[in-house]
């Protein structure tokens, strides 16, 4: 292990107070219509009077990074060598990346950065991307099932023989803009603040301390896009786009848990992205971590055990009630800010939404992105055991072509009991 | 939408020095023998008074839960339920425990809070479980066609002919033990401190400003554990115990990218975890969200153009420099930490441990943790574009039965380019 410059320098600077030093650093005009207008979001801890935003780049992972430091493995002034690192595929400019709060939590320039600030960044400004473009080729067992099954057909471009797909992903790290985000929440700024800092214990004084700074790096899950088919088809009116929006569930997503259908319908939603590219179109999975409606993966466990156990066992007519019992809400993903990734893309048309959530539709729709129709999950996808999720959903109006259950078939729909695993 | 309450008071209330009522809090006594002696971890935000710790609770997803409060979808005063979430088994206690520092960075009492706080539960006391224990059926497509390939025998137990598995899953959230975490780093606890807050942007003044707070509930990802077969098993040293920890890579763990070999491994790992219960002994996977190793998929990403870019290609050769170049370091993954979640079920000796990492197995056995036999990935489950990430590994040491590449099959390994996806 190599010691490199861990110790710490002598002088603890809180950062709650502006240091009279800012006229240092370049003032953010949000929503600008070229990245030189609106200027860099500079997030560096090497260049404290640099800095024009609250928290810090990749701040999900600040932790790691600082163990790493505190450890001797990382050298805290390392900047990133960002040669080769630009967008493997063109993406934007849209008008969406100026429109005012159009985008409020991430950075429409996110990926350009080391283009955009070519100057700043020869001058020593340390500022980093918070979008990365890159190509990817995915092989899913379900999808080589799919092509077995004959429902997907190898077309040697998209989807070759062995059940490869091509594709072009992206990754988003999240950057709020505090007024637009306070809009989208139906609160005032100085209100929405004040709540991020006291319910999180105290993260970040600067949130009300320093009122002049609007930009917040949040340490909060962040998002991932896979594209498939023509970047160009998804903003061409002549062309078709297939999206689904899908909210992380470890359990299912990757071990297949078999009491709810996220991973299931995030296949079906690829597949349809596949269909819809194969025909000329594009497809596009947004996966944002969210893990467990936004509460965690502990909350979850429990809501589930409590679930199982309650009188009369696992019922779909007691679904939402067990989880708002324990976590005071039925979910807090929260999806009024979801859309922004949409708007980056230039989307104004979904022709194919594979959901069946109002939540996720109404947030898009309200930020004036037309759905054109919306896919619900094959039955035949549906796991036994998560049909008490899929009928208390039904009962609640969520979107599905299958009918209505009535209270009767809700108070029947029932799970496996905690002894039957 | 209802809103209710969601207008904070009036009066800030800054967390970064004491308030003088602190006397209304219980001190922590960390590795005391019982839960009554060491103390609740209350983590609270409704009865500031009696917090003893930095952070709060669920901490990276204290940001969705601010939103929701502030947007009026969140009762700020909620506590939750606990009816029927106790363990769905039991698991411990065991001497670790109580041991010291054998334990720094999770609450070993995290799953039985209602049971071992229950009198100040009674008494209004908010103090909520940072472990969760539950149980669940997974399907995997790879393990059907494992059980088609015959590599499983489907045995009416742990694994049926659907190929669908049961399993007990735990779900972690950390909470830092700070001197205990100091110690893991080499460094003095206010060394670690600091540079917790500074290379955070600042996240916490407390961790500086309130050193008689040594418990912290960080904003950092989380940790789930799949345990297969019996659970007594794991701590019976007649029986075997195979285990595979493994870090979170969303790319491949969900999408199946074939740039690198994480879900194959996983997968594997499973398999291993599979066989050992249907012997009579268990299997654990242990998944560790450290998307990136610990870096983030921005950055990942980042990395994957540079190595595509790079004179010649990707190449194996020069696998770990382009990481290097754009992060500062290979791996910020801190495996130091991550042998706490082994010690908490109870483990002295792994007898197959199903991984190629030595900073893993490393950390474990530094642990005291026994490690009988290492398991690398059989070839036949290499992704041929993941050669590259292989090769390298193998050239760097990691533990693997093949023979070492040497200097010109490194050169000669090279992964896909851009413009061939």
């Amino acid at each position: 292990m190599t010691r490199r410059n861990s110790r710490p320098s002598g002088h603890i600077v809180l950062t709650s107070h502006p240091s009279g030093a800012s006229e240092k650093s370049i003032a953010i005009d949000w929503g600008a219509a070229t990245p030189a207008a609106r200027g860099p979001i500079v997030g560096t801890l090497t260049d404290p009077q640099r800095r024009n935003v609250v928290g810090s780049h990749s701040g999900a992972y600040a932790l790691f990074r600082a163990l790493a430091i505190a450890s001797g493995d990382l050298d805290p002034v390392h900047r990133p060598d960002l040669t080769n690192t630009a967008p493997a595929e063109p993406i934007g400019p849209f008008p969406q990346w100026h429109q005012h709060d159009k985008i409020v939590s991430l950075d429409p320039y996110g990926h350009i950065v080391s283009e955009a600030y070519a100057d700043l960044l020869n001058d020593g400004w340390d500022i980093r991307p918070s979008i990365a473009v890159t190509k990817a080729r995915i092989n899913m067992a379900e999808l080589q099932d799919a092509v077995r099954a004959g429902r997907l057909v190898p077309d040697g471009r998209i989807l070759n023989e062995n059940g490869e797909v091509s594709v072009t992903k992206v990754a988003f790290e999240a950057v709020w803009h505090l007024p637009g985000v306070a809009r989208r929440c139906g609160v005032d700024e100085k209100d929405l603040r004040r709540t991020l800092f006291e319910q999180t214990g105290g993260m970040f004084p600067e949130l009300v301390t320093r009122p002049d700074l609007h930009v917040f790096l949040p340490p909060i899950g962040s998002t991932t896009a896979y594209v498939f088919g023509d970047m160009a088809a998804i903003t061409d009116p002549e062309r078709q786009l297939a999206c689904r929006v899908h909210d992380e569930c470890n359990g299912s997503d990757v071990f297949g848990s078999d009491i709810c259908t996220c991973r299931p319908y995030l296949t079906h939603g690829i597949e349809v992205c596949i269909e819809s590219a194969q025909r000329g179109g594009a497809g596009l999975i947004v996966y944002n971590r969210k893990e467990g409606r936004g509460l965690g993966e502990v909350t979850k466990f429990l809501v589930y055990n409590a679930r199982k156990r309650q009188p009369g066992g696992d019922r779909a007519d007691a679904y939402f009630e067990r989880t708002e019992c324990v976590a005071g809400v039925q979910d807090v993903r929260f999806q009024e800010l979801m859309p922004d990734v949409l708007h980056w893309f230039g989307i104004t048309r979904i022709d194919r939404f594979v959901s069946m959530s109002n939540m996720k539709h109404d947030a898009i729709t309200r930020q004036g992105i037309e759905i054109v129709e919306r896919v619900s999950i094959p039955d035949d996808l549906i796991p036994d055991d998560a049909k008490v999720e899929m009928d208390a959903k039904r009962a609640a109006g969520y979107f599905s072509e299958a009918p209505v259950p009535d209270r009767d078939d809700l108070a029947r729909t029932r799970g496996r009991a905690l002894d039957d695993y």
